[in-house]
This record gives structure tokens, sequence and C-alpha cells, in this order.
């Protein structure tokens, strides 16, 4: 048994095939992907990684599997997979995924490859879990599956409070004492008991305050997307490719950008935070054929033409189109006298957040600040976009936004 | 110049007026009126007083007054407003305003009075400031007026922190620092900069989950109403009367409360949280001539009926019929492309919140438990409730409620 | 099972026997004890009671007992007498035992009657405990006693954070998480386990900032005396006996004080906090025959000669000597090499500490601040006091103090 | 100006010549340099950078400035200083200091040379300031230096807050809203007001309870000595010369160590956290002529003979002899009775923390855990450790140390 202390459970104890767990290369790794990307170019305190919250994950799935009742083989699973949830992060969590995905058809190693070999294969099979069962309740399979990933997943409240901790933010400060305590199944679904629905709600609000404030900040996506051209650049340049990409940490990605003669220019700016400015950030018209329907080559052609009208290097205008949003907890179940009910039946405030999050969708087209003007003039031409619509405007020389609460 | 110590805002400098005003008896009277009123029968800590709140209001509008770049004797005015703001507030804060504003025609004590006369009017006036003028900025009159009350006012900001600070729930846990900071005034109106529109719904919502959780807390709504019933008793036995009542301080009328023969069963359920309980918790049909139109004689002669048929002493059923549910913060205001716009026509999540307010607006009938059964079944007959419609049912045996999320 | 919400320990589960005590009349009195009495007057948010502290105590000494594998029958009396540790308590917490100890000879009521009679008795009884056998645990007898009270003992872990979570002075903040991991029972001594000497320190270390800086601030103690002399003065009008004072609540006895002549000027004092000053704050001369051997006749005879020679009311000057500065953590038990040994033996700090207590015991004469002058006069002329040593010194025009870190 | 928001301090307001040092690539550079090197392998939360810290100094000093009343040209300087302090480091903080100045003959680089060059010089002369001016306050020099690097400087209040908020050990959290409130000159010497002997203790015990537990625990020694080896590796096999290793940061470092045939072991183990352990855990025999007064060349020297006694690889023995300790507080300065006293005088506490300090003195020799035994036993021949006397003891086969609190 051994206890780890935490800044945020405080007191972690770690036992079983969980212990052995950690001493696996695959999950010491995680101590070098920082939990939030490029967000602490944003807060500059949250540095917290992979890997502590990880062990935050374990000790609230524990805390779930008492208050549940369950023990045993099963619970062993749950806790493994709690532990290993995240191993297959390439480096800078979810800031490469597009890229990786692109290239490898994987938004992540898969997890069912990853659990099978090495050490972990070892950990799991001395305890006797076979790691495809362990695997299955990382992708959020199964009755236990939902404790690890769901909409009431533990990985969800860990990740809420740790960030709020670390960025300083409050929003994300749930009462993860109160939803693990209310965890309960029902029909083999994974529920909130009765007299819940508030805090259900308190759990989607909490995501959806985070959301603009810390994972979706502007200055996040900018730096986020720069990081993503540079890793295109990275693998352009033969320099490595995608699945030795993904398997990197935040140091080997960090130093490879800045060894490598293709990516010298982005590396220097990220390390230097000399980020790209907004020309465009406008509301997304989401028709059919709009651009949310572009794939990745005709976004890169975009950006071409973009560049040629503007005359400048084509490497240097980036557009980012976000996916539309989502809204998962919308699904998350409540017992309501008796019955089982989706949280987005019940609460008027899911379709508010809903709403709230198409409201802030925004396309951005970002380059250096010194040739703003021609790229956002360029991009209103190829991207056809109506500055006299509701969508966007000309909010000064060169820059086009929705102006609702557009701050530069 | 005198720094004082708080749990939630770590030193508080006090000077000036404001220091002169906190060794006045009136205000250090606040030291001695729970902030939260019964809501220590539902969360043992929450001990919290009117004083160390009035500290937290006028530090936090020190902290806006500087941003806001107002000095000199109008600074003055608000900071004198902020320390002074709840001097008017009778004992247990808010639970007894009904009872009082009933006999005396006032919610309490008014401030304009209050602030005229005594060592409050001398200290005013040894430091040039006019008594009405900082009542006027008590009750939010004026342009100034709207930092110590209004949408946007400091005392939100601190009760809500505070309050959770103090209960232990999270969800009050709001940016009042970044508040403070983005006020700003536009055409003599109180407004958050642009991009905050985000910064006004986290105020929202923090009052939004802690109402029910906290503030309507069922339990908190049980023995705040007992304690009425328990004041009412003691103006009619002419122990006392509305305005000594009002003057008291907790202690008093504790005390008066025990030593009264009147109001002995109630001060002693009370003292020992022996609390009635809900024989009716239904949705309230909100219709012309429904209950919510009934005057307080109206109501006490419900009561009388109920007892009546279910053949117990009248004076222990209560009928608790809470206001329509408000939303004061809807008409924040928040600068949106240089307009100042309404936060209720900007954010979907107003109409949402205000939704979720009135789904969970409850008329309660409350009684010892003995006699729950009886007492149900009479108020079902005498308020002429459907149990066949939707928003009322028998639960069991004499306990009629929405089901919706109900919990015993 | 009922789980309840606490500002320190967040959720606190509260079962079988605990959860029955929890209901008695006895226990929820503590409800209207403020755990640090007058204190609140040097720090505003110091309002919790003996309430939330004896939660506190439970739920750690819940936690204790599961990590020294500690269940059945004698867990259920340790929790018990947890719950009960606070119910002889009298009104303001310790302020007033002095004086009903000198009245009834006893320091506060009885536990071992207490707990034999009433509902705690039943409740006891029901459960199979013997209310001796509970009681004996709150006096800290036996093996198990040690973990209710004694130099490891959970009362202290849950005061030193608590108190430090609501004045908001940082030095309690202990890891009470480790500190409950870390005990073990060697030869039938409750210890902390090998590692812990620095754990030990930390806990002394926490008491011995917290007490000047908290526990014996000087206008705690200023409030305190005068307290003690409104409380003995309503004893010798005769308007109580020291019993029914000592079963007071704080409310009884702050009306009680409002109400009687006898003590008409302590109590608006206090009310107002229009408090004494120090005339007289000087080191203390421990020395045979000297003022800590004086009984309360031969201080109060001091107090009216001063009087007297100061031509003042006898009744508005009191001396204040606090009792020898103790350290009980001194015999706090570590396993060092599997040897138990006492941490005064252990740690430099032990000492160091001590001799920090002992160099800032003071001998207190407090008197309104009009006649603090000829007060301190008198005080130095009838105690003897040498103004030319070491001990004290005339600051000013007649305030005496040991010059050291004195502060008006 | 800018606000950034700090999970320590909240909101930081950054402007002028601070703001613009902070967008220098040496001042972003701290973004990437861990403030507490391989403690994180310790604990696991504890990733926070050198940059967060450098902007909480600057915080801090901004308070600071402004209860001492000091503006202008001044303040700037001592702001600029703040934002600098740590610009010399070389990765992983402190831990290769003793390996870089070795080669370099500095513990860190020169910061007069730092501040001269670059970004940083044209910053500084932009805002009128001299760059050796405020490499003289880095350095702690002059009346203002003090702020920024002495007894009572806010960098040493900034760390032990930050380090306590991020590893999650209690013991660091001071008062430092106090201690920068209570700052004062007096003779040109900055020291505190009177009546803080105890906030000086308070500082004093912080960081004398988070030495042992955070800043020296064993764990965090030994990857540290590991880390060094690594590093004298790399320097050794001419993959990279002291001065470029000075100016690698985290990252850089990591992938060198990575990349080099050299240092594959110690870097693979240190990804892995296959630490090394503890053979030899001694109290340190402080005569003359004993190991303290070793040079590198005689330990390494020393640790070739262990190795080729146990009869195993040179490169996987390290002998570990920390400095004498030190306590810098103990000349903290305090206002006491209107005379500057130094605290080392005043406290008894002093010299108890600087006696427990050397009696947790340890030396260390590691190896990999198979070799412990073989390099326990050669170690106690080649140091010529008297296993008979206090200072080692064979705890069991092949592991010597001083049975005190020895934990394995």
């Amino acid at each position: 048994m051994k206890t780890i202390k935490d800044s945020v459970h405080d007191h972690i104890v770690v036992d079983g095939v969980a212990r052995d767990l950690l001493d696996t290369p695959a999950v010491q790794r995680l101590r070098n992907i920082a939990q939030l990307g490029t967000v602490s170019l944003v807060y500059p305190s949250a540095n917290h990684t992979r890997f502590e919250h990880s062990l935050g994950v374990y000790h609230l799935a524990c805390e779930a599997l008492e208050h549940l009742g369950i023990g045993g083989i099963e619970a062993d699973r749950v806790q493994a997979a709690a532990i290993l949830h995240d191993v297959g992060h390439g480096p800078f969590s979810h800031n490469l995924e597009e890229l990786t995905h692109r290239k490898t058809g994987r938004y992540h190693d898969d997890v069912h490859d990853l659990l099978a070999v090495g050490e972990i294969g070892d950990v799991l099979r001395e305890h006797d879990l076979e790691p495809d069962a362990v695997a299955d309740l990382v992708a959020g399979n199964g009755r236990f599956g939902q404790i690890v990933s769901g909409e009431l997943d533990v990985d969800r409240m860990d990740y809420l409070v740790r960030d709020a901790h670390h960025t300083g933010v409050p929003y994300g400060t749930i009462d993860h004492g109160r939803l693990v305590r209310e965890l309960r199944f029902a029909d083999g679904e994974l529920v909130l008991a009765e007299g819940n629905v508030q805090t259900a709600e308190s759990l989607l609000v909490a995501r959806a305050l985070m959301n603009p404030t810390v994972y979706s900040h502007s200055v996040a996506r900018i730096s986020k997307a720069m990081l993503r051209r540079a890793g295109e650049q990275l693998l352009e340049a033969e320099e490595t490719d995608a699945h030795t990409l993904q398997r990197m940490d935040d140091h080997d990605l960090i130093v490879s950008l800045r060894s490598s003669d293709a990516t010298g220019e982005f590396s220097r700016r990220l390390d230097h935070r000399d980020l790209y400015k907004r020309a465009v950030w406008a509301e997304i018209d989401d028709v059919p054929g709009g651009i949310i329907e572009a794939d990745h080559e005709a976004i890169r052609e975009f950006e071409r033409e973009i560049a040629d009208l503007a005359n400048v290097d084509p490497e240097t205008v980036i557009i980012d189109v976000p996916a539309r949003p989502s809204m998962k907890e919308s699904t998350t179940r409540v017992l309501v006298n008796g019955d089982v009910r989706q949280l987005g039946r019940q609460s008027p405030l899911v379709d508010a957040l809903r709403a709230a999050q198409y409201s802030q969708w925004r396309l951005g087209v970002y380059s250096s600040d010194d040739v703003r003007e021609p790229v956002g003039r360029a991009a209103v031409d190829v991207l056809g976009l109506d500055i006299d619509g509701p969508l966007v405007t000309e909010v000064r020389d060169g820059l086009y936004a929705t102006l609702d609460q557009f701050v530069d």
C-alpha cells in the first residue's frame, strides 16, 4: 500500500494492481504530458499533468466503487482502467489528436493494443485481469465502464476540480464528494440517486463555464492551432512519423520542433509566446456545404489561397474550425420518482447551455500580427464571408469578427 | 487604519468613516445576527454573521471603487453605505421579515431613520456625510447606489462566496476578483466590461445553484416557518411588539421565545432540532385567485380549517407559500460591442434558470410528525388540491407532494 | 445513515449511536456555544460552535479507528465519546470555567453524571453502551481514551484546522490526514508510527503559533476577563447560581447579563466592543509567594486596593493572571527505531517552544481607558512591581509593560 | 496593464517594465523550468514552474512596495528585479547547480551579464533602468535589494505558499499577507514592525517543516543526485559544455539525457522512476578532515573505491553529502521596543530549529537496489564508518543508517 499526497484530493492510497501499474513506463510517461496542453500560455499555473489526473481519477473511482458496493475482481478492473484511461494520449494531451487521427486513423493509440503488451499487459495478467476487459472499461463499455468513461464518469469530476485548482478559475469547483456518493445503478445504467437533478446540473454548468474561460480560450485555441501546424510540418518534413509522434511526450515534441528547420519558426513563437493573432473570428454558418463540412485538404487549400491573395507565406495562415459543440452531459441520467430520466429532458438548463455553446462557436483565421490586415481581407474573399450579414463584421482595418463580445 | 483578518478575504483594511462606524452599537449588533438564520440547522458550520458579511461588502466596495476610479467624498459615502447596508435587519436576518413587515408595514427598519440618529448619525456627520445621502445608496438609489445594492452589487458577491465558505457548498464560489475588476459605468449605469457575458452568467448560475441547495433547502424553510410562527405567537401574547422584535438580536429573540409560555413548544423544538415535517409539498398552481394571492389572514384561516378537520391544535399547522421566484440578475447589464445590454436578452441561461426556479417552487404544509397523516389529508380537502392532477400526488399515507424529485 | 456537510471535512457520515446522540438536547445545545468564546471580538469570522467541532472530532475519530483497525463495540464507544466530549462545557466554552470551577469545584459538569441521565443515557443504553465506560473515554482514560483526549487526540486535530479555517490565521493548518493515518498502538499507548517526529513537531508548532495569535490574543484575554467578571457579578447578585450558569448556553448568558442591573455595564461594553485596556502587561515573576500563587480572594483584594488607591470603582479593575504555560504535546509519543519515545526527549523544539511560551506569559491589569493611568500607577504600588527591573517598565504615562514586543 | 490569473495569488496585475520583461525569451524560458526539480517524483502535483513563481514574487514585491510607500524609479527597479530574479537558473532549478558551479565557477549564470544583454537589456534601458542596478537588487544588494533577496524577501514568501499549494503539504502556508504588511525600514534595514516576533518565527518554522518533508525528502535527494550524475556524464562525454547545459531548459536537458549513450541508463531510470536506493544514510561526523571537507574529486575517488570493492560499475555508486545546514532566517530582523534585533537572539526557536536541522543532516550512498548490499558494505569500509558508533548501524543486510527515524 502506498500513500501519495495530491494537491487536490490530499492523500491517495494506491494498492493492488493500481500500485503495480503506477510503476510501468507507460503510466510514468504521463508525468511528462501536460493535462491542458497550451492552456498554460493563458493560465501560467496550469502545469498539472496527466499523471496526477490519472491518480485523481483512480481515487474517485475507488470512492465510487465503495459507495456502489462493488468489490472483488470487478473493482480491480475499474481501478486498473482508471489508472490507465489516459495512457493512449499523445504529447500535449488533446492538442495534436486531430493531426495524428488524420495520419493514423486514430484519435489516440488504441487502448486495446497498448494494454495487451509490455509491462502493462504483464501487470494486468499477474493480477488475473484480461487486458481486453480493462480496455473495454477505458472505452466506456459495459455496466462498469460508465464509471470510467460516461456522462457521470470520475474522469470529468477529477479534471474539473483539478483544472480549477491549477488555473485559479473557480467555475470547475464541483461537489465531487456528493457526486460520487449519489451514484447508483438502475437497470444497469449509472445514474444519480433521487434528489440530484441540481447536482447533475451543477456538473453541466461547471463544464459550460470552464469551456470558454479555460478550455477554448481564444489564446489557447491559437497556440494549439500553431502547435498542430508545427506538428504537421514535422511530419511533412519526414522528421518523424505519426505513430512515433503519438508516442512522444511533451519534452520529445518540444525538442523535436526546436531542432527541425521545418518547424523552427512556430517553435520559436511558441517558446517565446509570440503568438499569432486573430484576423477572422466569426460565428460559423452551419449550413450544408459550409466550412464545417470541409475536410483537412480543403481547409489547407483555403489557407493557401488566402496566403496567395494576401501575398504571404502559405505556412503563416491558419484556419481553425472547431467541431460542432457537443454536450455529452445532456444524457446524464437521474432518478426522478423512481424513473431513470435523461437530464436533457428534465432540466431546461441543458438546452440553454447548448444554445450558449452554439452562440460561442467561432471560426478563427490566424496569422502573425504584421500581416493580419491583408490576411483578414483575403480570408473574407476566399471563404466568401458576408461582411454585411450578422455573422461577421469588420471590427477595424482587416480584422473581421462577429462583434458580439469580441475582445481583441 | 485598522487591519481585520477575515476568513474569506484575508486582510481587510478599515479606515476613515468606515472605521468609526464599525465601533457604533448598531454595527456591533450585527455580530449577533446570523447571516443565514435557521440554515445552520441544515449546514452546521453556517454560523457566520451579518457583521463579518458587512466587513466583506465594505472590502469589495473599496476594491470596486478603486477599479472604477472613484475617490473623495463619493467613495466615503459608498464605503459608509457598504458597512451600514444591513443595520436595519432584525434577528435571524430575513427569517422574520414577513412578520414584522405585516405588523409595521416595513420589511426592515427604515434605513433613513436609522442612519440619521444616534452614534451612526454622529459619525456620519463628523465625516461630513449626510445620513440621507448614505441611506439612498443603501437603498440602491443613484449612480453609485448600484455598487451597494443592484444587480451587480458587492453585497451579492460577498454573500455568495461567504455562504459557500461556511456551508461547504461550493456552488457560490464565484470569481469576485474578476467581477469587481470588470465593473464599469456606461451612461450612468453600472455594467460589466466587454467580454464578460460569461462572468455575468456565472454570478447568476451561482445564485441559482445555491438557492435550492442552501437558501431554500426544505429543512431551512420548515425551521424558518416555525420561527416565524413562534414570533407571531410572541406578538399575539403581547410579550413584545413588532418594533421591539425588529430591534432584537438573535440572543434576545431566542431567549424571549424560551421564556414565553406562548412560544415554549416551538422554542423547544427549534432548540432541539425537533422539527415539523412536510405533509404537503406541492407545485404551486399560479392562477388568478390561487393561493399565491391569499393574504396572511386567509392563510391563517386555511390553517385553522385544516387543524379543525384534522382534529389537531390550530397552532401546529403551518402553510408556507413562498413568493413568486424572482431573478434580479436577469437585468444585469453587460457591454456587448459597445452597447449596454441586459443579460436576460443576451443569454439563454436567464430564461432557463428562471424556468428551473419555477419548477422548484413549492407550497408546503408542515406539522409535527405524529399528525402528518391527518393534516395532509385535511390540507388536500381545505386547499382543494387536485390529487389526480400533475401538481400533487399522495406519495404515501397522508403525505402529498409533487412527485418530481421529492425526497422525504 | 446521515451525511452532513461540514466546511472543514466536507461530508461527514453519521451513523449508529452517534446519529442518535446527535438528536439529543444536550448535543444540540452545543450549537449555541461558540467554540472560541470572545475570540470573535478579535477575529470576526470565528463564530463556529462546539457542535460542528464535535462532528469534526467524531469524523476524525472514525478515520483514526479505521486506520487503527478498531471496530465493534469499542469503536462505538469511542465514536460516542467523540460526539459527547464537549457536552459538559458551559457558555462561551472555556471562558467561564475558572469561575464555575471556583463555585462548584468543577471545571465543567461531571461527564459521568451528564452521560448517565436523560436522553444521552437512554441512547447509550439502547446501543448497549455503559455511560460510565463512555465517560471514561471522554476523560482520556484507558487505551482508547487517548484517541479522544490525550496528546495525540483527534480533538486537538480538529480544533486546530477548524480554528484556522474560521479565523483566517493559517498556522493551525496541520496535516490531519497524515496524523490519523500514522496513529499506532505500541504497548497500549497511542503513538505515531516510525518516521513521524516531524509530524508530531508540526502539531506542537501549530498550537504554539495559534496560542499567542488567537487563543491568548490580548484582546481575547481582556474580553474573557470582562465576561468572567460579569459572570461573577451575576452570581454575587444571586440572579443565578453557578450550576445553572454552567448549564446555560451563550444566548442565555448574554441575555442574563443584559437583563441584570448588576452586570449592565460589562454587558454593554461587551455588546458594543467597548473593551477595557491594559494598564499593566508585565512578565510574571514566577517566585515562591509570587502572584501566581495568589488565590481568587487574594486577587480580588488586590483589585480592591488598586481601585481604592486609584480612586475608582472597585468593579472596574481586573487583574488577569494566566496559569503557568503547559505543553501537553511534549509527552506525545513517537516510534523511533521501534522504541516508543516522548517527543520532549526527541525534539529540541519542545523545550524551545516551552521557553517561548514562558517568555510570552503576561500578567494583565485592565481598566477602562479613562482611568488607565491612575490604575496603572496604583497597580505598580499594590502589586509591588519593580519598574526598574526587567519585568516591567513605564511605557508611557501610567501604562506599565514588559517592553518586549508590547504593542498597545 | 495585463491581469494574469494565478492559482496562488488570484489576479496579478502586470504593468510597466514588468509587463515588457514578461515577454522576453529569457523570462518565457522559465515556463519550462520546474520550480522544485525532481521533487515531483515524490509529490506528483508539484509541477509548478519558475515562471509562475516569478510572477508571484513580482506580485508580493508590488504589495511590499505599496506598504513601504516606495514608488517611482526605485519601485520600477525592484519590480524588474522581482520578475528577473530567477532568469539565471539552469534546468531543474537548483538540481544541477553544484555541477555547473564546479565547471563554470558559478552557481548560476551571472545576473549582471544576463541582464545587460539581449531583449532584457533593451527593455530595461527603454524604461530608463540600468541593468547593473537591477542586477544588484537581484543579488540582494542595497537597501531595496533586501525585498528581493534577503531574510525577509518576497521570494521565500512566494515559494513557501506556492510549494504548499502544489505539493499539498500544508506546512508552507504562511500568512504572507501579514508579512508584507509588516515590513518596515529601520536604519536602512528591512525589518518586521513591532509585535511580529511570532510572524518572523512562523516563516522560520514553515521552512524548517517544509525542508525534510519536501525539499530534502530522501527520494528527492536520490533523484537529484542521479540527475546530477547524468549531467556530469553528459559533460564528460562532451555532448555539451557546462555553459550550454546551464542555458538549457528542462525539455532540452531531458531529451539530451535520453539521446546520449553516456546517460541512457540514468535517463531511463529517471523517466521510469526506477530510482536508486540508499545503501548508507548516516549522520555526518562534522570533524576536521571529515567527509564534509572532501572536494568533488575526492568524493568521486571514494565512489570508485567503493565500486571497486563491491565489484560494481563505478558509475552506479553515488555519494551524496549535503552542505552544512544553514538558517538564513536566523538573522531576520524584528523591531522589539524600537530596537532592531536579530531573530536568532530573540527567539529560542532559532537555535532549536538549527539543532533539528543538524540532527536530520545525513550522508547518503546510493546504488541500484540489486547491489545495495555489497555497496553498503564497501562504503562502510572505504569511508571508514564506525558501525559500532552512534552515527551509523547496520539496519539490515548491507543497509547502514543512523537508526533514528530511518524509514526505508
